[in-house]
């Protein structure tokens, strides 16, 4: 007979079938057993009253895999409004005989992170830890389909580089920021004998393919070796990166950034049921200049502190209703070298942050799109361009005006949900001090 | 006025409308001037006869980004039927004064591989080369349309792995495989000072979580030391990964493959409009043993010579008109050890390797799921449990029985496209002599 999940039992109520999936609880009362029966969708009751079987039952321990057939029977008191009665144990599929480290049927785990992640494969079975990495397939989704649509090409770009230079690429955007994060952090690697490092961002690969497709776009991991152990910094993490070309500045990548974040709440939303935030049509922007004065920060602040950005962020639900406001132009010496200055005044530049519930969720900009206004850059930072070779050779070609943006998938997650902890919302993370399981 | 794209001149015959794109190529005859400008979609030739706006074009190099107005005029003789005529120059985005290394406007790329490599942000313009990237671009996506809609779960999971058990947990499918790849070509890392390694396959974590949502995908990179130069290994490479649970055995897994592979070239077919194989709603099956039958080999053979994999292609072809042949029961003492053997007779293995046009393209199998079993397997085979642990771990809390397959995605376009080397459809190719641009 072929299996039929939780979810779709009340539409056989009166039929025989059957359900497959763990034992997620016993209830052994003293005239009946109820077993709970989870499978990817759901939960299923099955009411045993059958002394043989029950005396089975008793012998299972959590988290063996069973099938089972029963008669699908309306209760309004059970779970999904039917119950599996007159059940027969078809198969145990695999025993537990082992007790488990901790409990999976209680709202949410009871263990502490640490041992969580040292059982991950047993904690995200958790309905909580395994809801928040549906949302997250959801969200790449949304994002992948929001920018298909608008013709954007999926990519595949190297993660083992050659220079420090290029994985750290992004070091511009990070150093000295206020949130402690530092582009310096590379992996080194032994490439057949030789040293090469693993990329912080696909920003080099993603800009050069612009030059072929326009628009592209990259789901993948990117690496940083943060020295910090903090509830936002991973080794690893997944990073939606965008990029696209005949832009006429940075407002033309907003404009697709905010119907790419309104795709994956909506996508969200839709796939999984949780509450999302409303994205408007158009997102409040502030210039950096007078976020400062907003928030009351001196003029000369070179960047937004994170008092500022929570302030930021209840300025925009106060004024607009807004949950997301953009700052744009923050000052050119706090960007990277790549960054494209603001026209009018080159103190400033053509980029922006998303804040999202008052915390920076993506960084994006327009780039600077001439060779010689990459020499140029790089030398006013005193930079050596040689170590940015392959990637400047590129631009001699002729590359159109560019930007992109990139969003880090855990952190979205984790805002969305509320999770304190970054490491909640990601299957098998990886910091200074874990790289297992 | 708002930009169109080259392949939506024909339904504004008539009107002016602006294009942007690259100088694909100029030809300066006498009395007039054919400028063909590329964009994203295509080419638009372009019409000059006006002195001044001649004598600017001719200083303008190949790769020069432009945007021109025009009036869209029909021609047969022109690449999509009309062309533009009385153009006005509005801007030159970027203009290129370095001749280019070669050139992009013939049918195929003159210069030889390593050159196109090199120069990879140039040569991947090429509309051959770009044809590739987006032939893989589309395969990716009808890999994941296909899973998502038999609800599997997308993945992402971690890229630095604490043993080099654990990275080359595939050493067992191809130690001692005739076609010279070995499992045991792992890059070594510094992980905050500690040993660490990049990740062969997500094999240990996508069996991991079967436990969580049953079936699970990921597409992503994959990172083989390979000591060889050949045409068809690369350093890192984009895995599409599945794995299912509640199976009965490979069978099942052989199915939904045969599903995915029919919808990854109906998507290729569908958006590219490449020539793709008929994929068999059956394809074709053969035990190993009479795999060796066919092709004459002896019955003691371990495993199949590339040779062997030909006629047996051949084989297919000629007797049930396929393309693909899958070949089961690969002798245990060649696969890795996570392999569920074949219940009547554990000579032989629960597993399959597919074979498109007599060379293999997808490995694949039913798993052990008991922790017991894993302990037997590996004890079998002198393996120590403990650098494994993180993963077998996870096989003490219930594991469905459970199978999975690998494509490798830049393998799958060569084929498709009958590239030579693999390299010619990767965008930024990375192996022991090339870890640049």
């Amino acid at each position: 007979m072929q299996r039929i999940l939780s979810t779709e039992l009340a539409r056989h109520t009166g039929e025989t079938v059957t359900v497959a999936g763990w034992v997620h609880r016993r209830r052994l009362l003293k005239s009946v057993a109820f077993l709970i029966v989870r499978d990817a969708a759901g939960l299923t009751q099955v009411v045993v009253t059958e002394p043989e079987l029950r005396a089975r039952i008793e012998t299972l321990g959590e988290e063996s895999v069973v099938e089972l057939t029963g008669t699908v029977t309306a209760n309004p008191a059970a779970p999904a409004g039917v119950e599996l009665t007159a059940p027969a144990l078809l198969r145990v599929l695999n025993a537990v005989s082992v007790p488990l480290p901790f409990d999976l049927h209680r709202p949410a785990l009871t263990a502490a992170l640490p041992t969580q992640l040292d059982q991950a494969a047993l904690s995200l079975r958790h309905p909580g830890r395994a809801g928040a990495l549906r949302i997250a397939a959801a969200a790449a989704a949304g994002f992948r389909a929001a920018l298909e649509q608008r013709r954007f090409v999926e990519i595949h770009t190297p993660k083992i580089v050659a220079s420090t230079s290029e994985s750290s690429v992004r070091s511009g955007v990070v150093a000295g920021r206020s949130d402690g994060e530092s582009g310096a952090n590379v992996f080194a690697l032994d490439y057949f004998g030789r040293p090469a490092y693993l990329a912080q961002s696909p920003q080099f690969y993603k800009q050069l393919m612009v030059g072929v497709f326009e628009r592209v776009y990259e789901v993948g991991p990117v690496f940083r070796a943060e020295p910090h152990d903090t509830a936002r910094h991973l080794a690893q993490y997944t990073s939606l990166d965008a990029e696209l070309g005949f832009i006429a500045d940075h407002r033309d990548v907003m404009a697709v950034l905010t119907e790419v974040v309104a795709a994956m709440t909506a996508t969200v939303a839709e796939r999984t049921g949780a509450a999302v935030p409303k994205v408007p049509a158009e997102i409040p922007a502030l210039h950096f200049a007078e976020a400062l004065r907003i928030v009351g920060a001196p003029a000369d602040e070179p960047d937004l502190a994170p008092a500022h950005e929570r302030a930021l962020g209840e300025w925009a639900l106060r004024e607009h209703g807004s949950e997301f406001v953009f700052v744009t132009g923050y000052p050119m010496r706090k960007r990277p070298f790549y960054t494209h200055p603001q026209p009018s005044d080159p103190v400033w530049s053509n980029s922006f942050d998303l804040l999202f519930r008052g915390l920076e969720l993506v960084t994006g900009g327009q780039r600077l799109h001439r060779y010689a206004d990459y020499e140029a850059a790089l030398a006013a930072r005193g930079e050596p361009t040689g170590a940015y070779r392959g990637y400047l050779d590129g631009f001699r070609y002729g590359m159109p005006p560019h930007g992109g943006f990139a969003i880090g998938l855990e952190r979205f997650v984790a805002r969305l949900t509320g999770a304190a902890n970054v490491r909640e919302v990601t299957a098998f993370p990886r910091d200074r001090h874990r790289v297992t399981p």
